[in-house]
């Protein structure tokens, strides 16, 4: 079985996630793709990176990203980071030949999401992007149905990712809060996840028409030190201002002439990870709530007259990577398992030397989508895509 | 106490849930601002409307509804028809000096809803649209916690109306599919209900943003006789042109600065009566759905940091409307009640001669609403109420 | 279509939900079996009983009781009275060869339910219980779907009614504490309406072995007067011994050879009208929560691998009743309109002169059922029924 | 920081359970009580166990558990086998002193049960039941709101474990069926988990009164290979008998005076892994279900007449061990997440030479529990524990 070495560049809850998915995926899938091993993590001090590597069972640390698109032996560059650096690692990381796994969003611009494109095309690298949601089994059961046909056409896709920990006017200016560092809010941080999910399910989006709002212009400035979001408790010190968005809401005609719309927010008091999606088709609808995601929820046109009615749907063995979860449904589809379907995935479209999804391709196509929902908040107009 | 006597023209579904508030409206509300004697009912022809009469326990039927309006013993004009001659009845009632009670949507255009408006106005009589949903004690509640200020400034208001009986390509070219008599489709006949509700909860609109679109573009003609919903079977016959939206949606700007999406669509299948409300405010939201109108979820921020979540709070006799209603929340909220209290609020206004809310004022701006969405529907821009 | 006239006796809340189904029925159930007058009611003083015919729609209002059972133009005794007089009324009703509709249970003990049962069967009037839970049209469906063998062989029912309204240490000693009034607590009050749906659905009980608890020994006084569950306010003056049940929990063998458990309480915080019903069959499940109650959730094992699970069904024109109900699923069940389809069967089965569902004989032998399980509880061994 | 080299035994779906929790533990909890070293696993052959090795990440296999508890290397020893090899493992291991974490239940019989509580007992080793659902977060947030008194005294206690794999008759006769390995059915397999939490959350049994059932009395005999979950598929070939409880149900007194039920199947089709808890207190309610355990339910009676209802309280970083899981509630707890938890308590107890929770005497309170109610289910009279 091939062996793959993994550099990670980011030692904050997404190296969590990405740390236990490298261990768990063969437990999960066997006979594994191939075998990670976790070599080299970086952070940004030494001792950060040291302390990383121990709890994250990485065997060194480093206080420098280079030392990993450096090193020979890595063959996989894992982009953990906040947004701003996304671009530049992942150039680097691709003119070494690394093949590359990067958190999503793929970056600020649309400008460095094609840099990033071309950078991982000319090399002819594996990359993917972390959009984990649409890995959870009940969304790839959703993708399943809608391929059958179980559904018809689609007529019609609404998507919510309502959260609330911005809701707090004294939560702090974390990196989420600034352009510079994020390229946008809501919109990228949570939006992009079910853009991702939309094209996933529904296909590409020809045009949209947008709603983007800021509610809170300032928060307090950070002070102390990080909790595992990468937030800094605020307080009653010095505020800065919010330059991106609290909230979007779009409309979208999607290319196959289905109709759509998506609303993202932080500010949704009692919404914690409230990914929906509603979709209507000629021959049934499809529901789906992460945060009762070990279900889906279906009904079929064709179901008898007086039994017609949304099947509450357990995934199982039964279903997209059932054999490699757990045997029974409803034992418990977490963010982990989340995360270790990508990972099997992300590893094996390395070993197949095949194309990973969704892949760099589609987070520029996503940050193209991004843009044009930034550019209709401002021109009040439909944009193209 | 005093006693009203009705003149009822219509004889289909609506005119039993009207039926049955008149009747029960004081068993529930005692003492009675007024008694309701049902006197007339007008219907096509003799004998349905002396059937009509014996169902529903009126005195007498007619197949002359002027036979009602110029009855000098009817107090009440209850409208209870199909949209295209809600204007023409209104303002013969109007003219004679009748209270009206019109079922939703006020009428077919913007003009109807002027001269409708106008008439009754002029006339000083009491005037009611039948938005009967916004008196379901949920949504009453919703409305008492936000004039309380109990979930803060609203940021956001998400409603839909979605249901299922037109997804069928077969369903028959009934009334709401032709222009002529109904104004508009889905719009008009179920996305109204939401608007009402976003005016009582949220306040005025100032533009919208829409897309409207039509899935089903002809439909069998009906043949034989219609059914309760004042359908008819169609069938394999020959088929008729539909020429209103079977879909719209469309974005809001309130003139408070909230932020609003509204969906209605009859073709959703697995969603029968699915009209669903979502709040966010910077101090807490609210949800509720019909389908289980007994109960209105809510949650505060000010509740404790382990303990924050959506409350689900069944109505009862703690809540608005609930000492009139039944002794224990969850005994049941059907049709029937929204009804009763709608008659309840009717009969009191007109008892204490008091405005009645919504009124023709309300349903001509709800008209104009309507209309600016059909005109941002073909503009494809935001379009100012 | 033939005419009954009606006599009422008690003047409480359910005096005014039998009210108005016997107006609501024609209008839902059309043609209607026979069309009811209401004539007489009587209530405990002359004023009282004045009150209430005016509000509930009787043509005349009586203090005393007898002067309905001795009215030859009255057809039909309904007994909505604290269940100490339904034996004497009933048997009273019945030697005068009145058709009887009486509220649940049938009585204090099983020797007034034998009497009751007795006389009606001597006089050959139609009699019926109105035990309405079983008739929500989303239990009816269960029991259509059960009878069809939809789901196989039953082996197990768990029933609960959970409600919280006497939870409150002060709220006060009203009739439903007293045994000499009530006869038993939670099991009579509410836990009947659960077993009546298990004989419905299951089958007729062999044996129980119960528990049963009074957690609030001593209640405050009433003072004042009775709000419309005939409660009075307590307060912090004189209390008096509870010398019924709060809780029963007991659990079944079905003659069939089905096991089942059935809890009954009125101190369960947050539950309101929570009555709930699981059935597990060979080759399906059933669920059915009256707070939701437009909404059926069945499950069939014959659903294909991937696809199984519970279908949420919400009744209407395609269940049962549903052609008299709404025209569209989830326009609203409320108590309404349980009591409209339970007085659309008692008239049915005087018209057409066959037996009613559930009968006298039924509510004896609920209350052979339920005296088994208050010596079960007493004795600690499984009783025979 | 200590370092535990871990033996563990059996390689099923346990062991990919245990093993990515052992990985997992200090990414979650940092800094972590100590460092798991997975050292050596034990499979039936040699091939099996060198898979396994490679497969969980162990240094390597053996076909001899002795290797393992005769290691003296090894600290841990983690016992994932049916249950008729606990009793004998567990013995050797703690009196070779190493400490133990053993799968649920403890044993099959309580002889078993007894002298593996002494045997650590008695070798003063730290020692742990996998009963990890208590550990689920709002399972442990209704522990801690219990102990607050925030729902004042316990009344009653409701738990089912429902599921539906056996319900199929031509599931095959794996070894949960035969009690000369498992000891009892659904009562040891999935009963003894709801037993745990109603022990962990309401206290000590002092009576039960149990209904015992076997549904199928012969299933198919094995033939082929096992599935993840231990199981072969059955077929048309000879079958086996059952000797084991398909279903238990059993009425509880608590010695607080408390009282109970739990029930228990196997055969309750679309239930997957519905463990359900429902509790009472004289101050509030709480109400969990595992299918959606991000999430827990609490009433509080003391929340105001117009907004009390069931709160959902979906857990994060502010609940029970939320600081070490994901940063925001419904990021997603799944089965992995339980697991590490457990883990996480066990290497501490173990770092800290203090009581795990629950240990084996825990889990030989638990076998009289379970021997109680199979002498109570061939009784047919309450049992005391």
């Amino acid at each position: 079985m091939k062996t793959y070495h993994v550099g990670l560049i980011g030692a904050g809850f997404m190296a969590k996630a990405h740390s236990i998915a490298y261990d768990g995926m063969p437990m999960f899938f066997w006979p594994a793709p191939g075998m990670a091993v976790k070599k080299t993590i970086a952070d940004l001090t030494e001792e950060c990176a040291r302390d990383a590597a121990q709890r994250l069972g990485f065997q060194q640390g480093t206080a420098n990203w280079r030392d990993i698109v450096e090193d020979p032996e890595i063959d996989i560059v894992d982009i953990c980071t906040p947004n701003d650096v996304h671009c530049e690692i992942a150039v680097a990381a691709a003119e070494a030949g690394k093949h590359i796994l990067c958190e999503k969003p793929i970056s600020r611009t649309l400008e460095e999401a094609e840099k990033m494109r071309d950078a991982v095309k000319k090399a002819g690298v594996i990359n993917m992007l972390a959009f984990n949601y649409r890995r959870t089994p009940a969304v790839q059961l959703a993708k399943k149905l809608i391929d059958e046909g179980a559904v018809g056409t689609i007529l019609d896709f609404r998507g919510t990712y309502l959260q609330d920990w911005s809701a707090d006017p004294d939560s702090p200016l974390s990196w989420r809060f600034q352009k510079k560092v994020c390229g946008s809010g809501a919109l990228g941080d949570i939006g992009t996840h079910v853009v991702d999910m939309a094209r996933f399910l529904i296909g590409d989006f020809d045009e949209v028409n947008a709603r983007v709002a800021t509610y809170i212009n300032e928060r307090p400035l950070q002070t102390g030190s990080a909790d595992s979001l990468g937030n800094v408790k605020g307080g009653s010190g010095p505020k800065g201002k919010v330059d991106v968005d609290d909230q979007c809401c779009f409309m979208i005609n999607f290319k196959n002439g289905a109709f759509g719309t998506i609303e993202a927010t932080r500010n949704a008091w009692g919404r914690n990870n409230f990914i929906t999606l509603e979709i209507h088709g000629t021959e049934g609808s499809i529901y789906f709530n992460y945060e009762r995601r070990d279900e889906l929820q279906v009904c079929f046109a064709s179901d008898g007259g007086d039994r017609r009615g949304f099947r509450t749907i357990y995934t199982g063995p039964a279903h997209p990577y059932g054999e490699g979860l757990w045997p029974i449904p409803a034992l418990g589809i977490g963010y982990t398992e989340t995360k270790i379907v990508e990972c099997y995935d992300f590893i094996k479209a390395i070993a197949e030397n095949k194309q990973a999804s969704p892949d760099f391709e589609d987070g520029y196509q996503i940050e193209r989508i991004s843009d044009a929902v930034l550019r209709s908040g401002a021109s009040r107009a439909w944009e193209k895509v």
